[in-house]
C-alpha cells in the first residue's frame, strides 16, 4: 500500500505563533466525517493556551495524569487551560499496564461524580498509552460520552495509540478486551516532552514507528534507517517528521476503516506476538513497543516462511529493530512447551476467529495482509526467535 | 409534537408465519442510517427459530438473563437459537436495578473471555430493562463492540429500554452514569411473556406509555384513557398497539437526535422528580416507571405552576397515572428538608448544566421541552406532591 501525504494545509496555528520554535508546528488531519479531528506536532504546544482554542464549549476541565508524569507537566497544562475554564480538575492515576483496570477507570468516574461534573466536562489525557486509552474510554462512557482531548507524553503514545479512537482497559484473561472506538477532540504533540523520556520508552516508541515501513510504506523504512540516529539522539527536524509520517499512514488505514472490519488490522503487525509475549510475562515486563519490535520480526519471519518475502528484508528489519534498542528475540513464555505457550496466548487474541490466529504479514515490503498460517511454521517461528531453556 | 406512524410496511416475517397467532406481528423501524434495526412486536416470537434469522454471522450466541428470567425463558430461547448458532452459552446475572453495576458487568465479560468468545458473537439480552441496559453496554464495550439482539420481558423495557440504544450502568453516585449510545440488532417485544409480568411491573411498564401522550401525541392519551382496562387486563390487542405507538413515537424522537444532544430529552419527561425518587430511596425500593409515573405528575405540576398548563390537564394526567396503578405522591427522602434533598439529588442528573437543573415540562398538551425553573416554585411542587412528614 503507498500512502499519500495527508499533513494538512491548513492549520490551527499562524505560522507566526511558534515562530521562535524549530521545526514548525505541523499538522496531520484524521478524517473520519463529523468525528474529524486534528494531530498537531510542535515544541512547546503543551504548556500554551493558544494550543487549547476552540475546543467544544465546557466549564470544567479535568486534567487525567499518573503519578509519574503528573509531577513533570500537569502544572503547565493547568496553566494553559485555566483560561479556558472555569474550573480545572485534576486526577492521578497509579502507573503502568498493571493498572490498565476497571479500579482504575473507576477513579476518573469518582472524579467527574465528586465534582458534580455534567456533560459539560473535557477530559485531558496527558501521560503515555495507558493513560490514553483510559481517559478516552472513561470519555467514551462518562454520561455516555464526553469530549476529551489527547496530550501523549511517550513518543509511542504519540504516533500509535493517540490516533485512530481505539481505546481500552484490560481483562485478567485479556488486554484491551473491554473498550471503545472513540475519537479525541484533538491530539496535541508536544517534541519537548520527548527529551525527558527514559531511553527504554523512546525505543518502545521507535518500534511503532519502525512499523509502518513494512506494511506501507518503504521509502519511510529507507528514512528510518538513514535517520536512526538522529531519532536516537532526538532532533526535533527527525521526531517531527518520523511522528508525522507515522501519523499520515495511520490516518489513512483509520480513514478507510475505522472500526477494525479489514484493512485497520494490519496496523497491527508485530502485536500478535507481541502481546503474546506482554501478557506471557505479565503486563509491566515487557514494554508494548519492546513486544512490538520483537513480534515484528518474528512475523516478517512467518512471512518469509510463507513465501511472500526473502530472508534479506527480514534480516533488513530485524537490524533497524535492534539499532532501536529493541529485543529481537523472544523470551520464554514456558519450561516446556514454548511455542505452545505462544499459541494458546495468541488464540485468545481480538483478531482470532473460532480459535483460528490471524497474523499480520508482509506481502511484500511495504504491503501487509492478515492470514492464518499452519500452527507447525508458527511453531517453527517461534522456536527460532526465542531464548533457549 | 405530532408524530406520524412509522411502522413499515415490509416485515421480516411473512404473514403466513404467525397466521395461528393473534394479533398479527407488527413491525416498527427505527431508522438510524446504517445503525437501523427494526423492532418486532407479536404473540410467540421469543421461541421461534425464524425470528433471529438474517443476524450478523457469528458462531457463538450468548444469552444475558436473570435469576428471575432465566427459569422461564431460557430454554424457549436457547432451543429457538441452537439451529442458527454453533455454541448458545448463558449467564444469569443477579436480579435487580442494585445489581446494575460494574462487578455485575464483569459477570458477562468473564463468561465471554472464559469461553474463549471472540468478535464473531452475538448478546441476547434476555429480561427487564436491567437486564437490557447491561448487556447492550457489554457489547459496546467487548473487543470495542459485538452485535447484541434485545429480548425484553418486561413492558417497560418493550416500549422503552429496548428502544434507542441507550446503554448503561449505576455509579454509587448517580443512576446510567457510565455507559454508550449503542444500538441493537434487532428487538423482539413478545406480548406472551407480558402475560406472566408480576402487576407491579405492568404498571410500571404503562407509566413509559402514558409518558407519549402529553410529550408527543394526546390522540394517543385518548386512547390509553380509553384503553386503561384493557391494558390492565392484558388483552393482546390492546398491548399490540400500545406498544407498538410508543415505539413509533420513540423511535421518530431518537431517530431526530441519536445523542440526546436536544429533542430526544423530552422523553425523559417524569425522570428527573423519578430519579430523585429512586436513588434518594436505593435503587429498588421504587421501580423506574413508578418513580417516572410520580415524576410526570410533578413534572405536569410544575409546568402548571409555569403557566404552560392548567389544572384539569394536570388532573387529566394525575387520574390516568393512578389508574395505571401508580402512586401519585412522592415518597419523602429526608425527614427535615424533604424539598432540598430532592433537588440535592436532581443537580446530579445528567441534564443538569453547570448546577442548574433542567426540567422536561410540558408546553401545551402533546409538546414538551426542557426548561429550568426557580428552586423556590420546585420546592412548591414537591411539597405538595410528597408524603408528610
Amino acid at each position: 500500500m503507498v500512502v499519500a501525504g495527508q499533513a494538512s494545509k491548513r492549520s490551527l496555528y499562524t505560522s507566526s505563533m511558534h515562530a521562535n520554535l524549530y521545526p514548525a508546528t505541523q499538522q496531520v488531519s484524521i478524517d473520519l466525517g463529523e468525528r474529524s479531528y486534528p494531530i498537531i506536532i510542535g515544541a512547546g504546544l503543551l504548556g500554551d493556551t493558544a494550543t487549547y482554542q476552540n475546543l467544544p464549549a465546557a466549564s470544567t476541565a479535568l486534567i487525567v495524569s499518573n503519578a509519574v508524569v503528573a509531577p513533570l507537566y500537569a502544572d503547565a497544562l493547568r496553566n494553559a487551560l485555566q483560561p479556558h475554564y472555569q474550573r480545572v480538575l485534576q486526577v492521578a492515576l497509579p502507573d503502568g499496564e498493571v493498572h490498565k483496570d476497571w479500579p482504575t477507570l473507576q477513579l476518573i468516574f469518582d472524579a467527574l461524580l465528586e465534582n458534580g461534573c455534567d456533560r459539560k466536562t473535557v477530559l485531558f489525557a496527558l501521560g503515555g498509552g495507558v493513560v490514553g486509552d483510559m481517559t478516552g474510554f472513561a470519555a467514551a462512557c462518562y454520561m455516555r460520552g464526553v469530549p476529551f482531548v489527547q496530550v501523549p507524553t511517550t513518543l509511542l503514545a504519540q504516533v500509535d495509540s493517540s490516533v485512530g479512537g481505539k481505546t481500552a482497559i484490560n481483562h485478567p484473561l485479556g488486554k484491551n478486551m473491554v473498550g471503545a472506538f472513540y475519537q479525541p477532540e484533538r491530539v496535541i504533540c508536544d517534541l519537548n516532552v520527548l527529551q525527558t523520556l527514559p531511553p527504554r520508552e523512546l525505543s518502545a516508541g521507535l518500534a511503532e514507528i519502525i512499523k509502518y515501513g513494512p506494511i506501507a510504506d518503504m521509502a519511510f523504512f529507507d528514512w528510518i534507517e538513514a535517520n536512526m540516529d538522529a531519532l536516537l539522539a532526538r532532533t526535533p527536524e527527525a521526531l517531527v517528521y518520523a511522528i508525522r509520517r507515522s501519523c499520515e499512514i495511520k490516518a489513512a488505514v483509520v480513514g478507510q476503516d475505522e472500526r477494525e472490519t479489514g484493512l485497520r488490522a494490519i496496523l497491527n503487525f508485530g502485536h500478535t506476538f507481541g502481546h503474546a509475549i506482554e501478557s506471557g510475562l505479565g503486563y509491566g515486563q515487557w514494554l508494548h513497543g519492546e513486544g512490538v519490535g520483537c513480534g515484528m520480526v518474528m512475523a516478517a519471519s512467518l512471512s518469509q516462511k510463507l513465501g511472500l518475502v526473502d530472508a534479506a528484508f527480514v534480516g533488513r528489519l530485524r537490524t533497524l529493530v535492534q539499532r532501536a534498542g529493541l529485543p529481537v528475540v523472544g523470551a520464554r513464555l514456558a519450561p516446556g512447551d514454548n511455542a505452545g505457550r505462544y499459541l494458546e496466548l495468541m488464540r485468545v487474541d481480538k483478531k482470532a476467529e473460532a480459535g483460528e490466529i490471524r497474523f499480520v504479514v508482509i506481502d511484500a515490503p511495504g504491503r501487509a495482509s492478515v492470514r492464518s498460517a499452519p500452527d507447525a511454521m508458527v511453531r517453527e517461528v517461534i522456536d527460532a526467535a526465542s531464548e533457549v531453556a
